[in-house]
């Protein structure tokens, strides 16, 4: 996972120059050269350019791949092909890599992998496949791999690695540095170890920074402190994500429930878990959800289809109030022509305050507490760009159709809807939330359905009886 | 910045229990107790309860309490009060406690501070008062700070810790070693240290574990890595924490334009970096860019005035293509009725679309290579479930008016309407992000005005043509 493993290999900054152009995209020159060697099959020419890459820029390469150009890479390589950059792609390009290879070479590759990439890899798989795999590995690794994938998904214990420097609380610093310098099986890189007691009882860690700071006879109990973030490994990985941000932790004990310490979850992980839960919100009030760009035209297509399904409901009931007022409408063109502006300034600003409600939820930033405040300011905030508004578009519309009585009427039509959308736009959030709905999911329906019904009517109602139609 | 802090007053298990309720947010009587406390102005129970907290927790205590708490609080914990809490909330609540101190005592406060987290509290300051400030730090800190702070906003200079362990390339592991036992001046916490010449110019990193796994008389430059993602000062923060993320880094070098090491840039400023940069690009869609939680209404209010605006003109662009129409919706007032529906749908696809192609953008998933085959995805995805709306929409408005043509007509504009949101959902981000604008700014309104416009003329249209109106 570290930068460690290219101290060998590391390619020379010229290299790394020409795999990315300017604006950090994967350099056509780079791109166009791989291709060739794939299609002359010169496998000599690929392990000196593609080996020395770092995962992700593997990764990249492959994303820029087709199917059979990535079959080809994979086959001539061998193992050589760092299958860590499977976690780099998503998931339909990893399968579509792991897929085509016999389960016994994914058995290979997996043993060279740290657990929590292999469990990344294994747990995308078919139940069949899976436990053929799992049954070709050595007794330890699989055992380490079956206990993660027994924790549930998006899990702590999914996404921990499995491999960590435990060591006892009476060891000495000096001990715990020659046994590191001794020891052949470490993991990778690592930024703290454990302390524990012989049932792999968790008592605490120590950052490597400490120890180097601390003589050699000083005892491992004196310099370590409490691990009090240890997570349990059944925590969703938001959550587990959370606790690591907020401490600035750079890895964090994973234990299970008699507290035995089982894994260690990393910081690089958490970035990944934070970039994906803050864009996930964003995807859901989009109708979007788990969408991936790789992702075939009827996936994609299928997963769209509820949320314009649900749109299509309260378009339609959104359109029966505008049929409440067809005989006014009938006398009064004008009022079709405008009543669409009404509905989407309402629209908009519900989703503002909607988009703010969200976050603010998500990062606890609105709670029990400031509720009252932070509704309070979305109603005042409604009602002045309300007012301003309704300034404005009175002033065009009196204009436009020669009557100022009309203007009057979308004025109030206006403010009434850019309040209907402030409260809409905070309460909708906050009550599903409070009822344990992921208000990022559904807020968005709702609250357009406000804005249309309550923008049309106020509008439309407003006109019959000002008009008396 | 890191746990190690709290080794010597570590809360106990059951004090942290009480700061935060089961769903994690802060507990009632916990923060019923502090406030009773800060009324009653008892020092010393405060020192037991608040002094212990995480600089986090500290800060999410803040944001709870109202604005004389929130001083008091300060005064009543004089020296022991944690300034890096200040970085934990938002600049509103930062300047309401920083501008109520003299800047005597600010400049006591910072000399605690890292000086990442000190440049971030003097960067939102006036003018006046940071020059002041700086006046009153000893002449190497000032220095320091002054350093960070003539580096652009949001660059990788500002958001640097200039506190950092180096080491010449000649020395041996052991003397690494003794040297980190002996010097008092370390940074609280550090995962690597860097190797440089006498001009400090940057040769190298070397993480901690690849220490302790060394023998004494190693020497550092055998075991050191090449550093081949040093970051420029002057580089974006968005794009040096992509470096760090991409490569998994613990930590990265800063250097200057002489490629010498200046500062470092930690994880945790990184994992802050990209949840914002995530959040920007969808606060931005919904044109509540930078607002905070804690803005005034009339800040908040201004900063949404602009997207409203444009959302308005652009609706008045859709009401007049309705105004061409007049004469057919005043003989068949169903249409009025109906064509909210065909337009609606094609603002809730293309914002699909667009939200896929944002962040596909963002995360450079979408480039050259793709951008056709992307396109031609989204296209057959509007095509699809275009047909699909079609017939039900079809159906409802012929059984509902008891018109099949009319079921027809919508049909019709349902297809072409999905077709154009695919479109201008996919080109218009990637046209905006080929010039050089953030696609997330402005391909909202561009995209609905699309769907707005070509959902009403080709229904109402269709539907002239079609009835001979």
């Amino acid at each position: 996972m570290a930068d460690t493993q290219h101290v060998l290999d590391t390619p020379s900054p010229e290299n790394r120059l020409a795999v990315y152009d300017d604006d950090g995209y994967l350099a056509e020159p780079f791109l166009d050269t791989v291709r060739e060697a794939l299609g002359a099959e010169d496998a000599n020419f690929l392990q000196v350019v593609v080996v020395p890459l770092h995962e992700s820029e593997l990764g990249d390469l492959l994303r820029n791949l087709d199917h059979d150009e990535r079959q080809t890479l994979v086959r001539l390589l061998g193992e050589q092909f760092d299958y860590t950059a499977l976690t780099e792609v998503d998931e339909a390009i990893r399968l579509s890599i792991v897929d085509a290879m016999p389960n016994e070479q994914v058995a290979e590759a997996l043993r060279e992998l740290d657990s929590d990439d292999a469990v990344y890899i294994l747990e995308d798989l078919e139940e069949e496949d899976r436990t053929e795999i799992l049954a070709k590995l050595p007794f330890r690794e699989r055992l380490r791999l079956r206990r993660s994938l027994d924790y549930p998904e998006e899990s702590a214990g999914r996404r921990m690695q499995t491999e960590f420097v435990a060591v006892p609380p009476y060891w000495t610093v000096g001990q715990t540095i020659d046994y590191m310098r001794e020891e052949e099986d470490l993991p990778e890189s690592f930024a703290q170890i454990f302390v524990v007691d012989p049932t792999f009882k968790l008592l605490g860690a120590v950052y490597l920074d400490r120890i180097l700071r601390a003589k050699r006879p000083a005892k491992i109990e004196e310099i370590m402190h409490e691990t009090r973030h240890a997570i349990p490994a059944e925590t969703d990985q938001e959550e587990a994500a959370q606790i690591i941000e907020q401490y600035d932790l750079l890895s964090a004990a994973v234990v299970d429930e008699n507290e035995r310490l089982v894994g260690v979850l990393t910081i690089d992980d958490v970035i990944d878990i934070v970039q994906q839960e803050a864009e996930e919100d964003f995807r859901r009030m989009a109708g979007v959800g788990d969408e991936e760009i790789s992702d075939t035209v009827i996936t994609a297509a299928r997963s769209r289809f509820l949320w314009l399904l649900i749109n299509l409901a309260t378009a339609i009931l959104a359109s029966s109030v505008i049929g409440l007022f067809d005989a006014t409408i009938q006398q009064m063109v004008a009022l079709a022509v405008l009543m669409p502006i009404v509905a989407s300034m309402g629209g908009n600003a519900g989703t503002q305050t909607m988009t703010v409600a969200v976050r603010a939820l998500a990062s606890r930033e609105l709670d029990i507490y400031n509720a009252a405040r932070i509704i309070r300011r979305e109603v005042l905030i409604g009602l002045l760009n309300g007012a301003l508004f309704a300034l404005v578009i009175g002033v065009v519309a009196s204009a436009w159709f020669e009557d100022i009585g009309l203007g009057e009427v979308i004025a109030i039509a206006m403010i009434v809807n850019m309040l209907a959308a402030a409260l809409a736009g905070i309460l909708i959030p906050i009550v599903l939330d409070h009822f344990g709905v992921d208000p990022a999911i559904a807020s968005g329906t709702f609250v357009t359905t406000v804005t249309d019904v309550v923008g049309f009517f106020a509008f439309l109602g407003l006109a019959t009886w000002w008009f008396g139609i």
